[in-house]
């Protein structure tokens, strides 16, 4: 089993790439949920979503989220009535979220329901949500000292507002999700995807027990750089590491991965800064990481797993 | 002000000839909620939505629910991924789901989210749910014994089976709506509207100072039959009555209105039963009754206003 620990959207081209290399049932990825939201009494599970759409060859291209060929009458009719449409929820997406809400209310566990919802778009990846019980990603707003949900800084405020803080509301008393506990301890290579390390990854590490279960399988674990030249190639991944008192940059991210993950995958723009990565502690081993094909996530993918073994 | 006691269909096809008649902004409906259901978590208020579409001339007089111009994305996308498709929900009605549920979550009142709604669409007669608190019918299947939501007997049974009880689970605690009893009180007219007595009407009767209201203005109390020639023009309300041990006939619907109304509006098919309604103390008027169009509901509308006053 290869386990890869994910967000969303870099998180999901990974995997894509994995699939190439790799029969898709020995392939388990545990997602993030700590975007989770619940908006309309609708239980949204955004990254779960976009992997689950992405490796169902549904998602669309174009906007990143959500699916393809999408219709948007109910969000057309909401805003008609005035209701809150700054989350736009497409005709068909909405279907996802009233079988995950119908089902949660008759008592189903997330990780359940995301299984069923996998069964229904003929994903053959095992996804698991990192906890079933709720972990809220809670951002502090520099200006104000307000502190919002995460949906409310990455969609309504666009990510285009400085941050000074990151809270994990209802992670003390979360537990990881059945099956992830185990998936980590018996895999044989544990792979942290290109995600956002603070907002995808960080979730994950909040939840009791998660981080000391990746620790202990260090020298199998091997992360992938999300940020490329000192930037993020989607998402306001380098902006919060700088805001948030780290450095944008592979050296970094090696900072903030040291202690989980034995070696960090960077491209060949970061090159001149393996040494640094490597005087971290981690092996450092530098290839392709743009994402810009399946071909080359899958070449991404057999190198990542070369270092894991 | 008039003041129309309602249900769905029946009561939004008089309203239409009531408005017809005397200016929208003097009409009050108290309408029934105990249809009302939570499916994929969100709150659905068949009557209040049936009516308030009906008055918007947004209605779908096809199916006589939802709203004209309709699509279906969201359920075939459901129905793919094997979710419950039983209750049938637009796009577009959606929205309206998604509004009502979102607004109850911040705190809104039913009837608050209510006023919201008709502004949306334009409804200038005023819409009270019976009750801000649920109140939900429950019906007992005679062959089971077991007991189902109305919703579930109405629309996944398809009112085919017998039934041998009705419930109103919340009623005893529930309180009328903010403005319900004011409007009863103040109303130079009350009008039960041809609606399904036992389940339309009768969770308004559950509902605990709402009937005693209606009762201490007896005498301005004007009650339409919806049962003609023994039938009703539209869902189970004959068989119901039947299988409840009442009359599915005018002088049924006036034994159990006799309290409340002191006059039964019929139409000219049940001429012949108005000595038998008059023998329960009521005053029977006959006049045409099958609101074919908003002509009709007009003069019906005329004539049950001349009675009342």
């Amino acid at each position: 089993m290869i386990v890869t620990l994910a967000g969303g959207v870099g998180a999901a081209r990974f995997l894509k790439g994995l699939r190439l290399v790799k029969p898709p049932r020995e392939l388990i990825a545990i997602v993030n949920t700590g975007d989770d939201t619940v908006l309309h009494g609708l239980h949204i599970s955004p990254d779960l979503d976009t992997v689950m759409y992405s490796l169902a060859g549904a998602d669309n291209p174009e906007t990143g989220w959500g699916l393809a060929g999408e219709t948007w009458q109910a969000m057309a009719a909401l805003e008609r009535l005035g209701g809150p449409t700054w989350f736009s929820l497409g005709d068909k997406d909405l279907a996802t979220h009233l079988y995950r809400t119908g089902r949660l209310a008759e008592g189903g566990s997330l990780s359940q329901i995301t299984q069923e919802l996998c069964a229904g778009f003929g994903v053959e990846i095992t996804l698991l949500p990192m906890s079933d019980q709720p972990v809220r990603t809670l951002v502090t707003l520099a200006d104000s000292g307000q502190e919002v949900g995460f949906q409310e800084y990455f969609v309504a405020l666009r990510h285009e507002v400085p941050i000074d803080g990151l809270r994990f509301e209802g992670a003390a008393t979360s537990t990881p999700a059945p099956g992830v506990l185990a998936a980590l301890a018996e895999a044989s290579t544990i792979i942290i995807a290109p995600s956002n390390p603070l907002v995808s990854l960080g979730p994950l590490w909040s939840v009791p027990g998660l981080a000391d279960a990746v620790k202990a399988r260090r020298s199998n674990v091997v992360a992938v750089s999300p940020i490329v030249d000192g930037a993020a190639l989607k998402g306001p991944a380098a902006r919060m590491l700088t805001e948030l008192g780290h450095e944008a940059s592979v050296v970094g991210v090696a900072k903030l991965y040291k202690d989980l993950a034995s070696v960090l995958v960077i491209d060949h723009a970061d090159a001149h800064l393996a040494n640094q990565v490597e005087s971290t502690g981690m092996r450092c081993v530098v290839t392709d990481t743009i994402m810009s094909s399946p071909e080359v996530s899958a070449a991404l993918a057999s190198t990542v797993l070369e270092c894991g073994s």
